[in-house]
């Protein structure tokens, strides 16, 4: 068993090695394999990591569709006609871009892109279907894959060529209804990361310079990694009506006036798996919150042979009653793996609660819970499994809460002046808030040394139209700061 | 409202302009829109549409885990090497792909194929996850889009260069184990077609000159439509080991034998949605059966203004019943629109049940229930409405079977030689069946003149390794008759 045991253990250290840890959790998960030869930053996404993929889906797509959303699908290419007609898109994608350019044995009298983001093939069409204000607001959203050739080195979930994604694209009468949709969905992205994911997040806003490609204002929920980095873990765009303009969506209102419309775009990427992942993941492998695990209960028997029958008896009377009541439970009753090796491989695939049976359970009615990451066991009777597996649940997940407030919090600092931001920054990474005038040029004396940018803006009182009144100075220009700025590394 | 009024018509024949029928219900009924410019043969799935695939994806995707799948996603281009590493798949799919040549503002050096089927890049990985007989059965599973690029012309959901689908993929220790997966995928796929769309379909095998590329045996469910051609409405495939050989996937027996896997393939695509469409559908527009019609019941409120108040809170009263008990209904209060206008729209849409509700329901405590797609119209009583609702919507399910049923049975003719195969084929088309040899030679006479084909041969006993022994001779040349084939034209 030894050799199996030492396959079983992750060898870097999170804080140490925070990138090859991470690169060594998802391969040792299996959580995904990198692309085939001749297609680097490609990845193959597995069954486990693709398994919480759909219960993200799920928890977002049931808000959505709560919300007034509907989904859809639109074609993987657009023409390269159709890219160019919104400026700032094809300035801001073109250098990304896949292109079809052969099909059907024939060179294509067009290139065709693969989409890297779907407002250019959407748009056109809401224009198609938008009339009337009773047509507003319209909704639709796309679960779908997206393709952007960036050339940075391949990180499972973080970097990748292709990824996973949902894009929602909406038109509105007003600007004001575009802003309840933008900050909808983001508060939506919030709550996936806290309610599900066991996350806490920081929500704002991209500084102008940083803004999707066309859009207002770029919303932003924003997440702290391991690593002291910052994660853009969801974007919701308020579009204006930029793209309105461009696709001509245009709507008669109630007075038979022709008014063009205001559109939203925002999206969710499988960066939210890497984000997860590299969270709460420890070194001895993956760890992830209850409402996600695929697999939520391992049901370990502990036997000698002449106590195999009734452990086992028992054991699979508590995981079928777990399975009845729609928990998922595996039973480990393999022969020829002991005990210790089946903690540490439930432990390595991020499995969040075990239940240990042995005879002395047996004996007294009772099992003995073991809670994924911190290890904390706890005997509990027999009786009732159910809802102390799912009180047990709560405590994980609270647990996996706490830690990444107390993180988060702890790595927000402040600092109001450039040497200040770049000290902090330096020693501790992190989020450093300053006062910001709203400049690029004040980021660039801390872009340029450190690598680290504005990644975020708070909103006044959670509000993006409310407008500041700080009586204070740029912590670089020293002009009147009419925001704060979050500086960080970022991913 | 007359102008409303005609607009929701559907103006073209289903019997005799099935093609023209079909694509006017798809347009006015709201289920896709064509491509843009310099895009023909891709389509726009709209919400409608979207969500019956939706239900139907939830319903098929729920059986292949109870059957030991596991969902994954697998990169959306494959490398030409990849791709030319079976030779019968690049043979088969190499006129048809679409390439990606260019890619970050730069050649690339390996052309990259838009996956039009996922063997190829599956397989290898298959490859390296199976080490040992413990790994096998080994399914994975992926709901995606693939390109094909067809020059013929557009039919949405049938013929369309880009189409959504699932592909599963799966490696056993044995050719027996293979053939039951390939069993298992078939029954599912009857299934989807049967129990959720309300539609027979026929089971059988392809015949070996019409098999998937690379395939030992096709299996196919069959569709009969309208127009009398068949649709080919999924398929799974025995891939015997020509696939473990080309991309080696090997595994060591009990024994420590290294051993050649079996894999299999299967697919269903949107094409189910287009058969569905097809089959219920009539001249007022779509037809849905309950178990995936986005809306299940319409409540329509017919009122005076001396009786709008009442008539109303009673409607409301019914609808949040149905609501709570997860019923999909629609209270449509619309002012301005007459409930005539209204009762067209809802059988346009394919709405399956409407409720009226006038003065006299209020008063008598009862409902009217009108059935699409047969206008049948049954008074019951308020008490119980959800249960009343849902012995409708069984009904409804067993009329649209029973109807499709029926037209099946007509429409498969014996004949025992080919002139009888192609007058029969000429008069009525549908499906003929007749004594065949096992040749193909022998498909080419009734091919040539008819563009009918054999598009199924039934398994015995259904079971693919049932050896048949019929006293028959082939309908064509006479030789002896080891298979009855169904001639059919198809789509």
């Amino acid at each position: 068993m030894s050799d199996d045991d030492q396959e079983l253990g992750i060898t870097e250290s999170k804080s140490h090695n925070t990138g090859e840890w991470y690169a060594e959790v998802v391969q040792k998960a299996g959580l995904a394999d990198y692309g085939p030869e001749g297609m680097s930053g490609f990845i193959v996404t597995r069954p486990r990591a693709y398994a919480v993929w759909e219960r993200l889906q799920g928890f977002l797509d049931a808000k959505f569709k709560d919300t007034g959303v509907q989904n859809a699908y639109f074609p993987l290419f657009i023409p390269e006609s159709y890219l160019e007609r919104e400026k700032d898109i094809v300035e801001g994608f073109d250098p990304e871009v896949a292109w079809v350019t052969e099909a059907g044995n024939k060179e294509l009298e067009e290139r065709l892109a693969v989409r890297p983001t779907s407002e250019s093939i959407i748009t056109p069409y809401i224009s198609q279907w938008v009339r009337s204000h009773r047509d507003l607001p319209l909704r639709v959203n796309q679960w779908c894959s997206v393709v952007r050739w960036e050339a940075t080195e391949t990180k499972p979930f973080f970097r990748t060529k292709e990824f996973l994604w949902q894009e929602g694209h909406t038109a509105h009468a007003t600007s004001e209804d575009a802003w309840e949709e933008t900050m909808t969905r983001l508060d939506q992205y919030e709550s996936v990361y806290e309610d599900l994911l066991a996350m806490p997040v920081l929500k704002g806003q991209k500084p102008d310079h940083d803004k999707f490609p066309g859009a207002d204002t770029t919303a932003t929920v924003e997440a702290l990694m391991p690593d002291g980095k910052s994660v853009q873990a969801g974007t919701s765009h308020h579009l204006g009506q930029s793209f309105a303009e461009a696709f001509d969506i245009t709507y008669s209102d109630e007075d038979e006036e022709e008014r063009l419309a205001h559109t939203t775009s925002w999206g969710l990427s499988w960066r939210a798996l890497g984000a997860l992942i590299m969270t709460h993941s420890d070194e001895q492998g993956l760890v992830l919150p209850p409402g996600v695990a695929p697999e939520q209960v391992a049901v370990v028997p502990i036997w000698q042979e002449d106590t195999k029958d009734e452990v086992l008896e028992y054991a699979r009377g508590v995981a079928d009653d777990l399975d009845d009541a729609g928990i998922r439970v595996e039973l480990d009753d393999r022969d020829g793996r002991n005990p210790g090796f089946k903690f540490n491989e439930h432990e390595l695939n991020g499995v969040p609660l075990r239940i240990e049976i042995g005879p002395h359970e047996v004996e007294d009615g009772e099992l003995t819970l073991v809670h994924r990451p911190d290890g904390e066991s706890v005997v509990e009777g027999r009786d009732g499994v159910v809802e102390t597996v799912c009180d047990h649940f709560d405590e994980v997940y609270a647990k996996l809460y706490a830690a990444a407030e107390e993180t988060l919090d702890g790595e927000v600092r402040e600092a109001d002046d450039r040497a200040d931001i770049l000290g902090t920054l330096g020693q501790h990474g992190g989020y450093v808030k300053a006062p910001w005038c709203g400049d690029e040029e004040c980021e660039e004396p801390i872009k340029e040394p450190m690598a680290a940018e504005i990644v975020m803006v708070p909103f006044e009182d959670d509000d993006p139209l409310v407008e500041t009144d700080h009586d204070e100075t740029c912590a670089i220009c020293d002009d009147d700061a009419e925001r704060t700025a979050y500086f960080a590394k970022s991913y």
